[in-house]
C-alpha cells in the first residue's frame, strides 16, 4: 500500500463560471481504516453537474464543499483493506468518496456491486443517481401516458438519454434538445427519439421555439427539465393543458452567482413562464432523486431488463486520470461529455 | 318593459393598464326571449380580476371579448318573463349575462338562488366562482395540514379572505399580504390571520421578504398565489421542502403587455424563482375553477355553515349603477376595493 493518496480539493469558489483555477491537486497521507472500517481504492469518479452547486456557498439541499475540502462524487472502488465483516478485499463498491485515488469507509450507505452483472461503472450512470432521477422524475412526476409528447433537454446525456428512452417505451413521442449534429443525430439513430433539436444551431428562444413546435405538432404535455435557461423560455408556450413538469436540474443558470438564486440582467421572463402555469394549468415540480430512494430496487429491475434485451442504451466519456477531473468537469458544464461522464481514476 | 336595455362594451383594448376610454356605456335593444328561453333583469355584477384577461387579445383559457361586444361577467338577476318551464317571473337566479341591465338566457348553466338562505349576491362571492376558487385550489392543491403555515396575497379579497379563513379552520398558521393599513387591520381583527404584512409599506421585494420571514417564524408550507409581481418574489425563498404554491391568477402583472406573456424590463428573477422549485422540491400547481365543478356542492355545504356559525365572515364593496362598472373595474384591479366588489345594476 503507498504511503500517499492523491485527492482533487475546492482551491477557490468560482464568480460564474468555474475555471481550472479552482480546483488544486494534491497529496494527502494515505487513510487508515479504523474499527469496523475498510480502505476503498477508487477506480471510477462520476461528474455530474449537481457538483457545479456544491462549488458555492449558498443554500441548496446540501451543504457547500468547504475550501480546501475535496470535491464530493460518487465513486466505484474496490475494498483493498478491511476491518469490516461484511466488506472483504476485492469486493467492488460504490461509495461516495468524492474526487480521491483512496477513502475509508465504514459501510454505511455503501452498496456491493456484481461485475458480472453489469459493468461496475454502470452503478454511477445508467444504473445508478442518473437513471434512476430519469426513472422517478418521469414516472413519479412526469405521470406520462401512451401517446403523449415529452420534450427532454441534454438529451444525450446521462439523464436525458434515459428520461427519453423510458419515455419511448412508454408509447409517447419523444423530443430531445441537445448541443450539436454529432448528439441530436445519436439521440435520433441510437437512442430511438423521434426528433432532436440542436439548440446550438438556433440563434435565440423563438427561433428554438418554432423549430420545437414543428417536431411536437399536438404540443407538449411532458417538459423534463434538466437544463432551465432557453430550452424552458421555448418549450413553456408549447405546453399543453394539464402539462407536467418535473425539475431536476437547471444546468444553464448554474453560473449564475449564488446558482441561479440572484436576479440576473433581463429582460424578466418570470411573468411570462408564471401565466403559462396557470393558462395551462401546469404542474412543475422540484425533485431531488433520494426524496424517492423507496423506488430503487424497482428502477434497477426495470432499467436493467431494458439494458439486457437492448431496449435501452447507454453512452461514457471517459477521462483518463483523477488530474484530468476538473477539465472533464468544466467541459461537462459546458456540454462537452457525450452521455454520461467518468474519470477513470484506476485500473481494475 | 321598456324598450331599450343597457350594456358596457369594451371600446378598445388597452395598451398596458386600462382606462375608462377602454369601455362605452350604450343603450341597446331590449331582447325578446323566444322559445325556451327567459328575460332576465340583472340586479347585480359581479368584478373578477380575470376580466382583464378577456380584455386582452392573447391567447388565454377563454376567448377575449370582441371590440364593441359586452364585458363578461358573472351576474344575479331576477326572470322578468319566461317562455321555459323550468324558470318562473320572479325566479333569482345566477347567469353569466355580462356587464348589462337585461339579457336572455336559454337556461344553460343558470343556478335558482333562494334568497332565503342567503344574500343572492354571496352566489357571486364567498358562494360563488371567487369562495370556490378558494376552496379548490386551498384542497386540491395546497393540501393544508394542521400546524402548517400558508401565506395569501391579496388577503382582504373576496378569494384571498376565504382561503385564509379556511386555512385558519384547517388549523394552519396563517399570514396574509394586502394594501393598506386599513385591510390589514381587517384581515387580523375581524378575519382572524395570525398577521398581515401592508405591501404598500414596504418599499421593495427585501423589505417585504425580511417582515415575511418574521411573520413566518417556521418558514411557509403553502403559497396561495393569487397575486404574482413582488408577493411571489418576496415569498418564494421563505417556502419550506415540499412546498406548494396553487397559482389562480396573478394580478399583479395583468397589465405587462399580453397578459403578461411577454417578457418584461429586467432583471430576470426566472433563474431564482425555478432554483427554489428545485431544492426545496416545490409543487407549482396552475388551476382553474371550474377544472374542479365536482366539488362544487362539497364547497357549497361547508363554507355556507361556516358562514351560518359565524367562523367564515365576508365584506363587500357595492358600486351603484351599471354607468360606475369601469371605474369600479379599474379600482379592483389596482386593489381599491375591499373584499368582493360588485356593482348593485337595480334594486331588488
Amino acid at each position: 500500500m503507498a504511503d500517499m493518496m492523491k485527492r482533487v480539493v475546492l482551491a477557490a469558489r468560482p464568480d460564474g463560471a468555474p475555471t481550472t483555477d479552482n480546483f488544486r491537486l494534491e497529496d494527502a497521507p494515505m487513510p487508515e481504516p479504523g474499527p469496523g472500517e475498510f480502505l476503498v481504492r477508487v477506480l471510477w469518479l462520476s461528474l455530474d453537474p449537481y457538483m457545479r452547486g456544491r462549488m458555492d456557498e449558498s443554500k441548496s439541499y446540501a451543504k457547500p464543499v468547504p475550501i480546501g475540502g475535496a470535491m464530493e462524487g460518487g465513486t466505484v472502488g474496490q475494498v483493498v483493506a478491511s476491518n469490516n465483516d461484511r466488506f472483504a478485499p476485492g469486493d467492488f463498491v460504490l461509495t461516495h468518496s468524492g474526487w480521491c485515488s483512496h477513502a475509508v469507509s465504514d459501510g454505511k450507505g455503501v452498496r456491493k456491486l456484481d461485475p458480472d452483472l453489469a459493468p461496475v461503472q454502470t452503478a454511477l450512470g445508467v444504473l445508478g443517481m442518473p437513471g434512476m432521477t430519469a426513472y422517478v422524475g418521469l414516472h413519479e412526476h412526469g405521470r406520462p401516458n401512451s401517446g403523449e409528447t415529452l420534450v427532454v433537454g441534454a438529451a444525450s446525456g446521462a439523464v436525458g438519454s434515459v428520461v427519453g428512452q423510458l419515455a419511448k417505451i412508454a408509447g409517447l413521442r419523444v423530443v430531445g434538445v441537445a448541443g450539436g449534429v454529432q448528439k441530436c443525430a445519436y439521440v435520433v439513430d441510437a437512442l430511438g427519439f423521434d426528433a432532436c433539436i440542436d439548440h446550438r444551431a438556433a440563434p435565440d428562444v423563438e427561433a428554438l421555439r418554432a423549430q420545437l413546435a414543428e417536431a411536437c405538432p399536438d404540443g407538449v404535455d411532458i417538459y423534463y427539465e434538466n437544463v432551465g435557461g432557453k430550452t424552458l423560455e421555448a418549450v413553456i408556450g408549447l405546453m399543453n393543458p394539464f402539462g407536467r413538469i418535473p425539475v431536476c436540474g437547471t444546468i444553464a443558470w448554474y453560473d449564475l452567482g449564488g446558482l441561479g438564486q440572484g436576479a440576473v440582467e433581463g429582460p424578466n421572463t418570470l411573468p411570462r413562464v408564471w401565466r403559462a402555469i396557470l393558462v395551462n394549468r401546469l404542474a412543475v415540480r422540484g425533485f431531488i432523486v433520494w426524496d424517492h430512494a423507496d423506488r430503487f430496487k424497482e428502477f434497477l429491475t426495470e432499467v436493467s431488463g431494458h439494458i439486457r434485451n437492448g431496449r435501452l442504451k447507454y453512452r461514457e466519456t471517459v477521462a483518463e486520470g483523477l488530474e484530468n477531473a476538473p477539465d472533464a468537469f468544466l467541459s461537462l458544464l459546458k456540454g462537452g461529455n457525450f452521455g454520461k461522464q467518468l474519470v477513470k481514476v484506476a485500473d481494475m
